[in-house]
């Protein structure tokens, strides 16, 4: 399969060098081990904690393309759909780390709850305060292939914004962790695969769909969902996924939520939009405000083509962290 | 083919409801004739020039995702890979107009240069002062499918962006349409195909390409490039773009530029971030200084993988409107 990429084993590092050279004002970068830092972190400006993420490649923009003022201050990109090793988080977060401590946000999967953990202990040996977020917002299923409990997908783009925020403006470790925590107990998200994407270091699809099946509640490495259907019209596959959401309690009638649409890679921004107005009409026949909106391709799963939906319920809290400014590679907010 | 559509012949209305669920705050629409325009028309801010642009569906966010404060006015989509008629483009603009005139941007295919002429006409008629602005930055071929004379890609996006800033700073219709017309005579694109895209309303590969082969010099269409050869390293494809791009005039040794990598629609983030550190290796090679960058899937062609890469030699007069502020669905600027 054809893959715009130099060679496969350097795939995440000549991403890494483009994205610092692209957005040198944003970010920086180590190649060995592979991370990415903040461009600001020596300028001046007041100390923070840091907020730092990562997991296996495969999902950009998540994480590397959100580091930036407002948002993420690290991020860990280990190979294709592979967690990063402890030591490569335990460097990122060495060099994320102002003095005010480390907020890590870890999607849950079975490889980088573990890494994660050993990267915090071994900061906690040096004395560098750690606090761990666990994102767990894929209602599709219990367990899955890589792991115990729910998934963590497009929803961690929610908590890191909400942590980055609150972070920016001068916040306390245990009050970004507290935020963080918050927006991931709040956040839920289901998605839909219709084509499985390429790996470009195999050249293999990651999995088989059949000619006019769409896979309901797939995860973002291709992992099974609930079912295969036929596949049908989009406003239909939407309001089964909003259906999933609302029976899991993320739409109670009359509640204030943010409404994401994710892109998984090779989706169109008018099939996104399509599917936009889909959710939108489904939270609004449940009695569902949609206050804040989010429409894009930002947590994929290599070239899939597919759609995720994520629902958070926001109070003032949330909503005064997720309209805060920020200015990453990926997501750029200005204050309304 | 999968796609996440409605009726496949609503699709474009169907993208416009929902980007105007998305962005209330940025666009309104209408939906007969369909065409987007400003959120804050009549929000009590000084009138400006306004920035129309458009034609036909499959390349979002451009047009529609373009609309808002420092970029267009209003955008005027046509069924997929179909310029919309005069009367629509004509409604388009006659709702964007705030009593200073209009610049329309069109890009350079038959069917869009007859109809928006048409338009201008009916305007002129109705004595709304129009300018139109014609882009034509794509060097791969001289005439083409739908096209006398070059084709208009990607570089589009940036006559957009500094005609918006001019009108949003208060600039006269003249110097609003001066400024457009300097960048569409500097920016220079060139694309390559990996695989055709398929269609919304068909459901069928709007072109054939072997495995193993990709096209070189390909349009937003996929129209015939230069050549088919076969599929190598991203590196060895972006230094053939950018030597055609070079060849054409827009590399000089010492120069300031804008580099832009688009995405066709379905390429992924990590390789649209290998393929410009590529493109800037080629122009450094060159002499040739990147002072700006932009990387994303803007101008798109349905979900084609595939990129084009733009060049455009910047003064400080261009520097100035592409740095000054926008915030749109598909585009936001922050002040660097």
């Amino acid at each position: 399969m054809k893959k715009l990429i130099n060679d496969p084993a350097q795939v995440v590092t000549d991403y890494l060098r483009g994205l610092s050279l692209a957005h040198s004002d944003l970010v920086a970068i180590s190649t060995d081990p592979p991370f990415v830092t903040r461009a600001d972190k020596d300028s001046g400006r007041a100390a923070q904690v840091a907020v730092v993420s990562g997991g296996g490649s495969g999902h950009e923009p998540l994480h590397c393309g959100l580091v930036g003022p407002g948002m993420l201050h690290g991020a860990v990109p280990g190979p294709v759909f592979t967690s990063p090793p402890a030591p490569q988080i335990h460097a990122a977060a060495k060099a994320a780390d102002e003095g005010r401590g480390v907020v890590m946000i870890v999607k849950n999967y079975t490889g980088d709850v573990l890494n994660f953990e050993t990267a915090a202990e071994l900061l906690d040996m040096e004395d560098v305060a750690v606090e761990s977020v666990l994102v767990a917002d894929d209602v599709a299923v219990e367990d899955s292939t890589y792991t115990a409990g729910r998934r963590g997908v497009a929803g961690t783009l929610v908590v890191e914004k909400v942590a980055g925020a609150a972070a920016a403006r001068g916040d306390d470790l245990a009050v970004v962790a507290e935020i963080a925590r918050k927006a991931a107990g709040a956040v839920r998200s289901m998605g839909v695969a219709l084509e499985s994407g390429i790996s470009p270091t195999t050249g293999q699809h990651t999995f088989d769909l059949d000619a006019g099946q769409i896979e309901i509640g797939i995860g973002i490495h291709g992992e099974p969902g609930r079912e295969h259907q036929p596949h049908t019209q989009a406003k239909e596959i939407i309001e089964g996924l909003i259906d999933a959401i609302a029976r899991d309690g993320g739409c109670e009638d009359g509640s204030d939520v943010l409404l994401f649409v994710n892109g998984m890679g090779s989706t169109t921004d008018a099939e996104l939009h399509i599917c936009y107005g889909a959710a939108h009409d489904a939270l609004a026949a449940r009695g569902v405000n949609v206050v804040r909106s989010l429409v894009g391709s930002y947590v994929t799963s290599l070239d899939m083509a597919g759609v995720s939906v994520t629902v958070c319920p926001m109070d003032d809290e949330l909503l005064a962290a997720w309209d805060a400014p920020c200015a990453t590679p990926a997501f750029t907010r200005v204050t309304p």
